[in-house]
């Protein structure tokens, strides 16, 4: 099929699914996750399949992890169908209304964006998250999974189009991208009468690839270089434990801590007490020249690692001279990700809060909180730091826009 | 200056308009309109070298119409600057707030978009509507009005950095393009790294090759062909009179009527006396084949009618079946703009407020009212028919976007 085909049945299908009843759209959900159980054996040959290619071409363990489907991800997928189809559907919602000195009462309503194209790697279970939140939300979903999961992918896919075509919606609200040519997705990145928005989820060249083809509005972050701030006024032992809970508990994830600001008041005694935690946690520390002089031996951190995803357990740490360094240094160095401060000083808690314009910015919390289901959207499509329609984790009100809407008597323009 | 230069400097002012008192925003606002009534000679003179180099160049009435500065233009702008500074500073507001079962608060607080491209033709004053729009809300614009009026946006310019010089706020937070020079449009269109969003106004034709270029995501609409579906259980005067003040009241606008649909029920009823009434207003129709058969002597309406934005007065009318036939003909000719039903009918009412996914749609009021003074925004950037972020009329919420908050007491993620 060519792109301009499978962007018009999309597009085709878009009118219908934005009307499609909650009932009807919680019915294929509650469906699939029954589906997937009922055929874990299939999604399980599919999946070796991708399995052995990776094998084959030796990708790295971790690579190959993440690629695989078992009995934990099945249930992790159908948990999340669950979750998803007990959310409230964003779609219809009047969000607020109020009057004009001539009776007109306008609002606004939630409505579909329309068309997603989705571009991801690896996981497969996006496919499932995928087409879950964009179902909910009333909008079709164009689905492109790499090619190491095509196997996979597909064989998910094959189950949503059955389960669809026993519901009233059309299996047309879901394409996927069978072809791995790039220019097939060059083409559907030109589709703008028919696609509304394109998020890609991946590795920064990937991404900056698709932003750089596509005519459609692209909703992505590069990476996330995120920052603690800890205040001279603040409670040490929480600032270690929210340091520590950021940069371990997952590091490779885009909300893990890369750079710790410390307070010069404070970085004689602090610096040791948490270099004695990150040590014992197997986190190598890179320091500017203060944090060296304090911590004998640690590596210099040159420019380039302020502006490092690191993704691994090293961490860059510096000491400033106060919270206006550390924000200068977050504008100069950060990523618009996610940035936190701690302290127990109200005015510095709120001047962070408010100068700070990042995707999440946190008074006295780990960055690791920034995410969908941390931060009670339910579920989300990623992560967006573009400054524009959805900024911070995407739920499902992110995947809708609000329309105008107006009841009238006869009102006139005069 | 180039390109590139020229979008760093604003880039680099937007971190610090964006933390801006309210009060200091206000006050050059209302400066501004000052510094306008004590400059309007000086505004004249420039005006009138765009005049009459549009004379030479054999512009049209209209045309040269809309370029003129005057003793009422000057009394708009100076109106429209007051009101923008009565308006609420939408910056730092808390749009929400929830709490997770870990006592973390979240919430959505509101910061500016950041740096915003505006590209616009003829009507000088959009140099003050954009600027005072921009600056309220915290955003930083660069300013690319039409070469016909180059002399009256530089003056209008100048008169802005005349203003923000005796303030707080840097000068660079308004940045004036000086060159006609296509390509220097084309390098800005580029730089996404430091403009977050473009807004074109203007022809269909400008707005293509904009969105063509653009690395960064443009809201506009390409055109309004706008509906008014009358049905069969309507009342017939209110029917008639929003239809004319539609058609009428200002023909050349985006949101004018262009094609009107009859429910087949009362159109041989209805078709003679809202003709009669066009007629008197000096509007053509042209009629399908069951509105010719009843109005005889109409004009046939060909395909290409029913995609036409007139923006004169003439009206494409068609009979319909009934609402599904109307859904059905917006859905395949329209443009997303504005849509209005007049009915008595509940059920259809609120059929067609959910099923047309326009920008607007309306109950028993006129398509004229899609426009951001009329929908209570207190003044807008224009109408986008893009469905992300803004659709409708962009006021200062829509130039914003909400990052999320945490205050926390030590919440991790585990």
């Amino acid at each position: 099929m060519k792109a301009e085909k499978l962007a018009r049945k999309a597009k085709a299908a878009s009118d219908i699914l934005a009307h499609a009843s909650t009932d009807e759209k919680n019915r294929v959900l509650v469906r699939l996750a029954e589906k997937l159980g009922d055929n874990r054996e299939y999604l399980y040959e599919e999946n070796a399949k991708d399995i052995k290619a990776a094998g084959e071409q030796g990708l790295s363990k971790s690579l190959i992890d993440r690629l695989r489907i078992d009995d934990k991800i099945v249930r992790e997928m159908q948990g999340s169908l669950m979750d998803v189809a007990s959310l409230p559907d964003p779609v219809g919602e009047i969000v607020k209304t109020w009057k004009r000195p001539n009776d007109l009462l306008v609002g606004k309503m939630r409505i579909p964006i329309g068309v997603i194209l989705i571009i991801y790697e690896s996981r497969p279970n996006v496919t499932i998250e995928a087409f879950s939140l964009c179902l909910k939300s009333g909008n079709c979903v164009i689905l492109k999974g790499g090619s190491e999961a095509y196997h996979s992918n597909k064989a998910l896919y094959t189950l949503i189009v059955e389960t669809l075509k026993g519901s009233n919606i059309s299996p047309d609200a879901v394409q996927f991208v069978e072809t791995a040519d790039r220019d097939f997705i060059y083409s559907l990145l030109e589709r703008a009468e028919e696609i509304d928005l394109v998020i890609p989820r991946g590795g920064e060249a990937l991404i900056r690839s698709i932003v750089e083809r596509s005519r459609i509005p692209v909703l992505k972050h590069y990476k996330g270089v995120c920052h603690i701030y800890v205040d001279d006024e603040s409670d040490e032992t929480m600032a270690i434990d929210v340091s520590i809970n950021a940069k371990v508990e997952k590091p490779a994830t885009c909300n893990a801590l890369e750079t710790l600001l410390v307070n010069e008041k404070v970085a004689r005694s602090f610096l040791p007490k948490i270099h004695k935690e990150l040590t014992r946690h197997g986190v190598v520390v890179k320091g500017c020249e203060k944090t060296a002089a304090i911590l004998k031996g640690v590596k210099k951190a040159t420019n380039a690692d302020w502006c490092m995803e690191y993704l691994d357990l090293t961490l860059s740490i510096k000491v400033v001279k106060d919270m206006a360094e550390a924000i200068d240094h977050i504008r100069k160095y950060g990523s618009s990700h996610t940035e936190a401060i701690i302290t127990t000083n109200y005015d510095r808690a709120w001047k962070f809060l408010r100068e700070i314009n990042s995707s999440l910015v946190l008074v006295n919390a780990s960055t690791r909180l920034n995410d969908g289901f941390q931060l009670g959207l339910g579920a989300e499509m990623g992560i967006s730091t573009t400054r524009l329609h959805a900024f911070g984790p995407m739920g499902l009100e992110e995947l809708t826009v609000t329309k105008f809407i107006g009841f009238g008597n006869g009102q006139l323009r005069t």
